[in-house]
Formats: C-alpha cells, sequence, structure tokens
C-alpha cells in the first residue's frame, strides 16, 4: 500500500488513476480533457519513442513534420474520414486577442480577426499530408513514399481518463504511398508486425494480431489491422492500428503517378498509429498493488541504490561500494540511480522505487559491509537475496533479461488463463460478466449482430485474428451460419 | 547553378528560397503560414535536436509535455506576457464540426459547440506550465525544478518564410524555476551558454553573447539573454534566448515555497528557447550559390558514393570497392550513401549532392578500378583530389574534423570583415548601406533613441554584448553621454 494506492481488486479504475498520479506520470491539467505529462512519465515515453523510430527508420521510414492546423476545405475531402471525425474537432476561427474595453487587464477575441475559413486542430493528419503528397508524387520513382511524423493531436472527447483518453495526445503517425495496392497491402501488414514486436519485445505485453470489423474499421480506411492487448481486470486495450487505405485518399486528393508505361493511375496508401495510450497499457498490463512494474527495456531508471547507514562515516564507506557497482552496471549499459539522500528513510525510499516500478533495488548496509555483501531484490516477483559484492553485476545483469522475461510470461499466462472459448450466448455472457478476458465466438459477420450485442453486453469484436481458423458453425447470437469464431471483449 | 538557384550577390533573399525548396528542406503547406517540413530537413532538425537534448540533460533537465492549448483567463494572468502575444494568438472557440444543412457533404462550425472560454493555441508555455508548477512547488525540497519541453508553438505571421518566420514552428521551451534569484540568473546565463556551444561546435556558427535592451526583451522576462548571429548577407539573426524571469510568473500564479526556515517566498524562474529557425540560420550561414554547405556534424549523410560506369559488369566492380569503403566509414559511426542508381547520371549526382551539402564526395570510375585509386571531394572548399584507397578511410575521417572547422572559420572570418566600429550617425547608416554586418556604436541607453535609429535605418539593437567594454562617448544620435558602444545590425 505505498502512498496509500487502492487495491486492484477493490476498484482497478481507482488503482490505476491513483498509480498514474502517484507514480509521477501524468495529471490533470488546468485544460479541460488535456494532461500533463510529468518528466518520469515522459522519461518512459521517450524510451518507447526511441525504440520505434529505430524500427521505423530500420524498416525505410523518414520523419518528417506536417502542419498543426487543417483548413476546413482540406479536412472535408475525404468524405468518410471527415464525418467520422468531424464530432471531435478543436476549431480555430480568430487569431487574434485585443484587449477587452470594459474591463481592464483582461483580453478578449478580436471579432474582426475572424477566419475566413475555419481550420481544424489535426485529429490525424491524412488530409493535409496527402494534400501535399500530390505535389510530392508524378512518377512510380517517386514511390514508395515512406513517411512517419512524430505529433500531437487532438480529438475532442468529454470523459477522459489519463493517457486511456484525453483531448490531446503525443502519437506517431506513418503515412505511405504505393504504387500497386498489393505493396500497401505488404506494408499495413509490416507496420502491424512492427507494433507486435515492440509490444511483445520492449512493453512485455503480448498482443493478438488481427482485422477489425467494417464497424470498427478506421473511417476512410478499406481494412484496419489492430494489435489488441489484454488488461488485467480482464479488459482489452487496442494498442495500436495499421490502416490500408485503398485509394480513398489519392481519389480525394487526386494523388496519382504515371507507371513506367506513362499510364497513369491513383496511388495506394497506408496509415499506421500508436500514442501515448501504449502508457496506459504497460500500466495495466504489469503494475500491482504496491505500484507500477516496468519492463527493464522501458524503465528510465534500471536499478537503484539504497545506502542503510547511521552517521556520515558509514555513509562514506557504503558510497564507495555502491559507487563502484554503479559505474560498473553503466558500463553494461545498465541505467543506475544511487540515491544517497539523507532527507528520507530507506523504508520511504524502497516504497517510492516500488511505486516507481524500479526492476531492480540493491540497499547496503553496515552489515554488508563487514560481509561484503549486498541484498538486491527484484520489483517483479518481490524476491530478495543476498549477494556476494563480487557476483552483484553478473546478476543484476542477468536479472535485466529474466525480468522482461518473466513479466511477458505472467501476462502470456494471465491471458491463455483469461481466453475462453464459448458455444452459446448465455455462456459468453456468463463468462463476461465472471472473468471477462478475450471470448472467442461464433459471429454471423453482419453489423446487426454485431450491434445488438454490444448494445447488451457492451462487448465488442476486437478482431478477427491473423491466424483466423476457417471453421463452420451457428452464430452464437443470430443463429445463422458462422465461418469461425472471433475475438470479443469488453474494451478501453 | 545545379538546378538554376539564384546568385546570392544577385538576390540573397530569392537564393535562400529556392535553396530550402531545391534541397528538400521545406515548403509552403497548403495551411497559410504553416510550412511542411521535408524528410531532408527534418533529418537535419533531428540531428540538432538530439545534441541539444543531450547538453540539456547533461545539465540536468528532464522532459515533460503540457497541453497545446491555454484557458483565455490563464493566459491573461501575466499581464505584460498576454500583452506581448495577444495580436498573434490562433483561438479555438468551438469543439465540433456538423454536416451543413444546405450544402450536401460538406462541414460547418456547429454554433451549439461554442467553448465557455476560448482556448489559446500556446504561443509560448510559460502560462500554463507555471500554473501546473504551483501544485508541484511547495517546499525548498522541490526546487529546482529543471524542464524542458520540445513541442509545436503558434505565432499569427502576415508574412511568413520558410523556417525563418512561420506561424507554426517547432521548438524546445526550458522552464526552471529556483529558490533564489543568484541561481535563477546563472541557470538563464548557464543555458545561453549551452546555446552559444551548440551554435559554435556544432552548427560551424559564431555568435556574440548578450543581454537585450528593454524594448527588445522578452514579454514578461526581466532580462532577456541572446545568441546572435551574423548570415552571408551582413543582416544578423537572433538564434537563442534565455530569459530571467525574476518573480513575475510566480507572482502571477502565486507559486510560492517554503524555505529552510519556513518562510514563504516567491519563486524565481527562467525560460529558454531555440526553434527550426536555427535550420534557417544554420543555411544562410554557410551555404554557396551551389547549395548548401552543412557541417558534418549536423549532415545527415556525411558521405556519398558516386560510381562512375558504364555496364552491370563495372557497376559490380566499382560496388565491390564502394561497399568496402562504406562499411569501413560506417564503422567509424560515418553516416554513407552509396548512390548506385542507374536512372540518373554522375553528373547529375554530383550536382545533387552539392546541392543538399553532402560534405565529403567519393566518386569511383573504371581509372581508378585499374590504379586503385578514387576521388574524393570535400564540399566546402570544392577541392578534389585523388586518393589511394586504402589511404580514403583516414583521409574521410580527417575531412570530417577539418570540413567542420573550416566553415567554422570561415564564418569567423567574415564576421570581423563585417563587424565595423562607428563613431558618428553617418558613418553608421554609411556602413550599414554599403556592407552591414554589426555595428559597434555609442548610445544614449534611452529607448527613444533606440526607436529613432530603427525608424530612420531599420537597424536594432542585437544585444549588449557579455564582454561589453565600458567606455564613456557620446551616443552617436542625440550626443547624450553613453557608457559603450552596443552593437547594431539590421537583422531577420
Amino acid at each position: 500500500m505505498a502512498k496509500g494506492l487502492p487495491k486492484r481488486s477493490e476498484d482497478y479504475s481507482q488503482w490505476y488513476n491513483e498509480l498514474v498520479k502517484k507514480a509521477d506520470l501524468a495529471e490533470h491539467s488546468s485544460v479541460r480533457g488535456c494532461m500533463v505529462i510529468k518528466p518520469y512519465g515522459f522519461s518512459i515515453w521517450e524510451k518507447m519513442q526511441a525504440a520505434l523510430d529505430k524500427m521505423f527508420k530500420d524498416t525505410g521510414h523518414s520523419n518528417a513534420y506536417f502542419p498543426l492546423f487543417v483548413p476546413k476545405n482540406l479536412f472535408e475531402a475525404e468524405e468518410k474520414n471527415a464525418e467520422g471525425f468531424a464530432k471531435e474537432c478543436a476549431v480555430v476561427t480568430h487569431y487574434r486577442l485585443k484587449n477587452d474595453p470594459d474591463n481592464k487587464g483582461k483580453l478578449i477575441v478580436d471579432p474582426e480577426a475572424k477566419l475566413e475559413e475555419e481550420l481544424v486542430v489535426r485529429p490525424t493528419s491524412e488530409a493535409v499530408i496527402w494534400s501535399t503528397y500530390k505535389n510530392w508524387i508524378q512518377s512510380y520513382r517517386d514511390l514508395p513514399l515512406l513517411i512517419n511524423q512524430w505529433a500531437n493531436v487532438v480529438r475532442w472527447e468529454m470523459r477522459t481518463r489519463l493517457f486511456l483518453r484525453t483531448a490531446e495526445f503525443l502519437w506517431q503517425e506513418g503515412h505511405t504511398a504505393h504504387s500497386t495496392k498489393g505493396e500497401a497491402i505488404d506494408e499495413t501488414k509490416q507496420m502491424l508486425e512492427v507494433y507486435a514486436t515492440f509490444a511483445e519485445e520492449f512493453m512485455a505485453m503480448p498482443v493478438l494480431k488481427g482485422v477489425k470489423t467494417e464497424s470498427e474499421r478506421f473511417a476512410g480506411a478499406e481494412d484496419t489491422y489492430c494489435i489488441e492487448a489484454l488488461m488485467q481486470d480482464g479488459k482489452a486495450l487496442q494498442a495500436g492500428t495499421s490502416h490500408f487505405l485503398g485509394q480513398n485518399f489519392a481519389k480525394a486528393f487526386d494523388v496519382k503517378f504515371a507507371g513506367k508505361d506513362g499510364k497513369e493511375e491513383y496511388v495506394w496508401g497506408t496509415s499506421w498509429g500508436v500514442s501515448t495510450r501504449l502508457m496506459g497499457a504497460l500500466i495495466m498490463a504489469h503494475s500491482d498493488d504496491e505500484g507500477l512494474v516496468l519492463p527493464p527495456k522501458l524503465a528510465p531508471i534500471q536499478v537503484v541504490i539504497v545506502p542503510i547507514f547511521k552517521g556520515e562515516e558509514q555513509l562514506a564507506q557504503v558510497s564507495e561500494v555502491a559507487e563502484k557497482l554503479k559505474k560498473e552496471l553503466q558500463a553494461l549499459n545498465i541505467s543506475v540511480k544511487y540515491d544517497n539522500r539523507d532527507t528520507s528513510s530507506p523504508g520511504w525510499k524502497f516504497a517510492e522505487y516500488e511505486l516507481k516500478g524500479v526492476p531492480v533495488r540493491v540497499a547496503i548496509g553496515p552489515r554488508d559491509l563487514e560481509n561484503g555483501t549486498l541484498e538486491i531484490a527484484r520489483r517483479d516477483t518481490k524476491e530478495k537475496a543476498i549477494f556476494k559484492v563480487e557476483d552483484a553485476v553478473a546478476h543484476i545483469n542477468q536479472l535485466m533479461t529474466d525480468i522482461q522475461e518473466n513479466i511477458y510470461k505472467r501476462a502470456i499466462d494471465f491471458r491463455a488463463d483469461n481466453t475462453t472459448e464459448v458455444e452459446t450466448y448465455d455462456e459468453f455472457k456468463k463468462v463476461l460478466d465472471s472473468k471477462g478476458g478475450f471470448v472467442l465466438a461464433h459471429w454471423d459477420g453482419t453489423a446487426e449482430t454485431e450491434d445488438k450485442i454490444k448494445e447488451e453486453t457492451k462487448a465488442t469484436i476486437r478482431c478477427i485474428t491473423l491466424d483466423f481458423k476457417e471453421e463452420a458453425g451457428t452464430c452464437m447470437y443470430s443463429g445463422k451460419p458462422s465461418k469461425g469464431k472471433v475475438v470479443f471483449a469488453r474494451a478501453y
């Protein structure tokens, strides 16, 4: 109960909210629906960014930057996309404030500085980017065009939750253009694989890979691929999406290329993104009642050393051992903090670093000095043991791998325990209400059935997995024929 | 004249505009006043970011993220700051679009979704950050608070130029809080030094360090420190600013801390920033009539290898040498591109990489294969020479240092040649109109004189340099007493 975190079993939602704040990850701002990402939270996001950015570049993408604002007429051009986002758009209508003549020291919007055409704050950048691609693409030699952007976007939300749903969030959005349909589909799938690899290898979070149904598809896409993770409360979380856009945006913005034979054709497009929502997923996938549990690969501090001492002399002796260990670990690229502050007790520090999810804690006290030992505790299992000082570096280095693997395995096991195949709608509802998780069930393939199930149970089809098994059956809801089981869950 | 770039001597301004576009750095977007930073330009900015970010972290700062929007009432709180930016604020007034009932497929701003309080798109983040700091700072233990943010900001501009002046731009803004005035001033000066070091060591661009006069000060600051660079057309460019905010924002947002003695006091603040404007400075400081000249430390491609060949067999032979050289250079952390495309000629490629400022070009042809040689050309001096293949790596590695130093030295010499001390106002005007550059002159210390000089000559006081020499004299304009010479220039 570090600093009075609620238990997950008692109030998962409150546990999450408190954890995000108490571990110094983020907080609500004075701006409705917008969050402040605090330094500790932001340093985790920076690690995510660095890993993803490298993966994007290794697959041939370059970063660029496009405008924050989208003029309304551009925004409208791809109608489905515009319609999908219209209800959550922040709109800039004026470009100047002026002194309020009736209220000294106050400002008002200057009515004379009204824009002729309103500007939408980007909820996503397809429109502004495809209107630019029109000028960049003339011939097959200009393709493929493989671009990514790290940016902030705004989607107005009435009910917000830190990281999971905020009016402004940070993300990356890839936007690519290709000369053939096949190449664009390959790109869409490749980026899904990149996201899945990132989730599993860096976040230690297993994900299902699949395709969305038509009703859950990105507005303006032909197909939306996704990765879906399972949180500890049995709810699913969509962690990343990769869209095959067909020629929809190419047609809306008239982006054509001349092939080798000189014939003009519309370009094929993709877009794909992950956001600061991944922070929410990371937190909920692994953390416990004492606080965050971070995978070593994303932990800003991988090892913390806490000295136990009375008086300056003992501190000096402990510090000698600690500083040496710190240097040796840093030489292995392990990030280490030696917390020698005398303003708080070792016990307070233990709780603090547990709360912040530091994977390994080392404690060194006076008895250790006598024995040439130290105590190493791992955050994931809370095991602790005494080691010889000379064995510490090798053991801690091994723990970096072990903890990463262990929390991944734990999440895999959790998901296996919380994935249920059902045959009937009654079974379906019972599973949802008792344990939740992923529920595999036959569905007749219609949006009507999907909607009704959602209305009655709040569960949605998370995806039709890429390894979807063809298996004739009958829809649990309508009794009509089904081609195989799809994955349902209640979701964030 | 690669791809028809205008000559600097004929039309410097047009040369700049064309160069930015032709070297694929940036272009105007379909959004008024906003730019698209293209992949090649963005990769230079990424190198700048990486170097600066490391320097910020090495001096103890952490990154965080604060909202894009500032509610009007927060924005107003620090009156001088608000007044300084009010005339260039983009304002969000609505949060929803809806279908236009009179125009199928079009959208209009939904009048029912009007915000109760308008949101200003941040022109700078002091207001939103200090309103947050109020909750983060209670005691001296919470200080200093050393935070940086990488973000986009919007300042409405009527006349824009790529990188130099755009409605939206990318920047970093540091915002720190301290318990004493002295510590805050030290921080302000430290960050000025960081900027100067970055400009000189990475951009190879010498800068003057100084303090702004009151009329050029940041709105809301007690003192604005700056670095000022000189462009090849004799105009100055403010490349970075570091502000000592005194207690202005602390008072506006009621940010107090309890000292060790329990007494409450207002916090002392600083803020400091550089932006994508640095891209403009980099371009104008070094480039020539053939295109960009990039310092090796910021060049996305440091070495390009161009094969000269007829037919596949020759290409294969050249490629063997080229690929080996590429690997050896990469092992030294030198970024290399081997451009073996057969769709364009060697001559076209030479011009292209000159345009893009690649520091070193290697050419390998059939005669080289016979002789075991290759040709190495440096972009800065355009010297080229034949080397033995086995000497190439060492020579190119040395060139990375030599070119970096040479273009810095060239810029230093240029600045020396274009810095003039004058005694009379006539002399002053004559220098400005003939050669421009930095002009040192006596000034009486009043804003009136400063304004009149600006009105009559368009020259402003760039700064009072940190190494300002006290020297009694008379103001060149008013004849009143002066304490020493200050630096004037026409500026971007």
